[in-house]
């Protein structure tokens, strides 16, 4: 993009959930407006898009129609098939690129980039012969984590191994697909760093959070996340390699262990993400604006929070027991629009302001 | 309404500019769609709305088709014609409630309903004849504003007397309508006080803010307004006592005068107002989200502000001169996605936080 999209542009987004939601909203502030792609029916994203196309992935007609309509394309999760990108990229320029896709769809490609950073990760092995898990468990042991190499997210498609013995059924159990063994990080925290990367190079930070989980679903998101100026410093670092490496254009998140030896980079997500909806309470310019103005060619804004923040998701049924948060002084709430209950669907999150920055 | 509506439940919004477009965001904020309904082509609400709907306001069957798809539908100003709430209201509840838009229509009812609640006015008469303006200008004499009792906003339909020999030509110049001839207020600030109230009768404040005017439009908003205690007091009793005339719901704005003689009531607005977009950045809930609460049947959020700010607007080519802007930290932008720049346009506006509250 050689200019900063005019009001009125249209910024194109493949997937309809609540990520996709949030971006239109601040798209919206930002006097743009929208149009969602998404294979499902009644798309939260859809609600509050200027135009949605209800299409499969795969539907090569109706994604030209989408990509021709639209003045940038982003993407609101990491599994979006190839295919699918190499039709969009047609007719529309893709932020961020395809390369950070491709690498955060596969565990494998994204350890090995950490690795040639320079950056820490858990030991791992690869594995895609039962010849490769025997070796994986000799080398990295127990307790440790075996993952698919695709398509894991919210604590999905993976299995702890806790004795040796665990691991042959776990592969099996996995469908014995492509996966990699991570050995367990005995972690005292694990932090989330949210950054923006502008196409002219320029980055901003939002303050690190702490994340809680539970049942392998994002919890709860604290911020600040209660580290040593060093930690948050090499934090920024992180993230900043990352971004830099890959010529980032859009918000990125990094999942972080704090470990005894420093810190180990668990995951990094080339999106918006739910470890940074505490911004939308604590900042006056949240992630979701960070991401449209990075892709829109426009400058980003100041990272600065003015609250501190605490977030809280709302999964399954804990959306019929809010009352309490309705006019609980500087809570927030957000709500997706999601018609149907579903256990460990995620239906809203509130941020509750716990004092000034 | 008997009880809070569910998520994906359907607002209704009569009018698509800028406020019903902010309506529509707070809705979505709330799980909640928005069907807008305007005459004019390329509604800025309708970009984010879930539906819109482009028609005249005399349009039968289209309004009918509107308020059947809606479960409760609210107006972004308050010149929505009596015959279009007729057809609507047969098929849908409309709130704020008309009585609060009939008062709102004629500045000359405005007036005299305050006047029964006991509350201070400018001195004021009516005008529908030579004899009335005759009287009219012996009576409030000069400085003062003759006005047209209806559709007047943004300082348009009026005109400032200077001497008595201006009555004359400033009534045929507002073609001889029904006018009001207002004396002109010496105050030393005007200030906004917002409010919301909800159909069980609570209500809820945020802090009143002092507006300053350019060539007759809102230009800045500055909260906090300045004000002492007892001024701060006295407008929340003003603005509670004409929310519970009315059996009010929804989000109300009253403009006052600070004079040596007191606070006087210059004009209210049954609806979201210019001077409330501040609480988009001071306030966890801003005015739009407390009003879709309201008029939705649920309980009204908090209205205190974390934050203080300083609201500009951007009127006509304002927007081309905002690089500044993109980057300051404390810097909220907020752009209405207009198409053409008009001079005296509304195109946005930006908050600035000054500090903590």
């Amino acid at each position: 993009m050689d200019q900063a999209l005019r009001q009125g542009s249209i910024i194109g987004i493949l997937g309809g959930g609540q990520l996709g939601r949030m971006l239109s909203v601040a798209a919206s502030r930002l006097g743009l407006k929208t149009h969602v792609f998404e294979p499902a029916a009644d798309s939260v994203a859809g609600h509050v898009a200027h135009e949605l196309t209800t299409a499969e992935y795969t539907d090569s007609a109706a994604l030209s129609q989408f990509a021709k309509s639209v003045h940038v394309t982003t993407f609101e999760f990491e599994n979006v098939p190839a295919s699918t990108l190499d039709i969009v990229e047609t007719h529309s320029r893709v932020l961020p690129g395809r390369n950070a896709l491709a690498i955060s769809q596969d565990r494998l490609s994204e350890k090995e980039f950490l690795q040639r950073l320079g950056l820490s990760t858990a030991l791992y092995a690869n594995i895609e012969t039962k010849t490769d898990l025997a070796e994986a468990l000799s080398r990295v042991g127990v307790p440790s984590i075996l993952k698919t190499r695709r398509f894991g997210y919210d604590g999905k498609n993976q299995v702890r191994l806790q004795t040796i013995d665990d691991g042959l059924g776990a592969w099996s159990m996995l469908g014995e697909t492509p996966c990699i063994l991570e050995s367990f990080v005995p972690f005292s925290k694990e932090i989330s760093v949210i950054g923006s990367r502008s196409g002219t190079g320029d980055i901003a930070f939002f303050e690190p959070g702490e994340n809680v989980h539970r049942h392998g679903i994002l919890h709860t998101t604290t911020v600040p996340a209660g580290i040593s100026a060093g930690e948050r410093r090499a934090a920024f670092d992180v993230i900043s390699k990352v971004m830099n490496a890959l010529d980032y254009v859009g918000v990125m998140a990094v999942e972080l262990f704090l470990t005894p030896d420093g810190l180990l980079v668990n995951e990094i997500a080339p999106r918006v993400h739910n470890s940074g909806h505490w911004t939308q309470n604590g900042c006056v310019i949240d992630q979701f604006e960070q991401h449209i103005r990075a892709i829109a060619g426009w400058p980003l804004g100041s990272g600065e929070r003015h609250s501190n923040v605490v977030m809280t998701n709302l999964i399954g049924n804990d959306i019929l027991n809010i009352s309490s948060l309705w006019n609980t002084p500087g809570v927030g709430l957000h709500l997706y629009g999601k018609s149907e209950i579903r256990p460990g669907r995620k239906m809203g999150h509130f941020n509750r302001i716990t004092g000034p920055a």
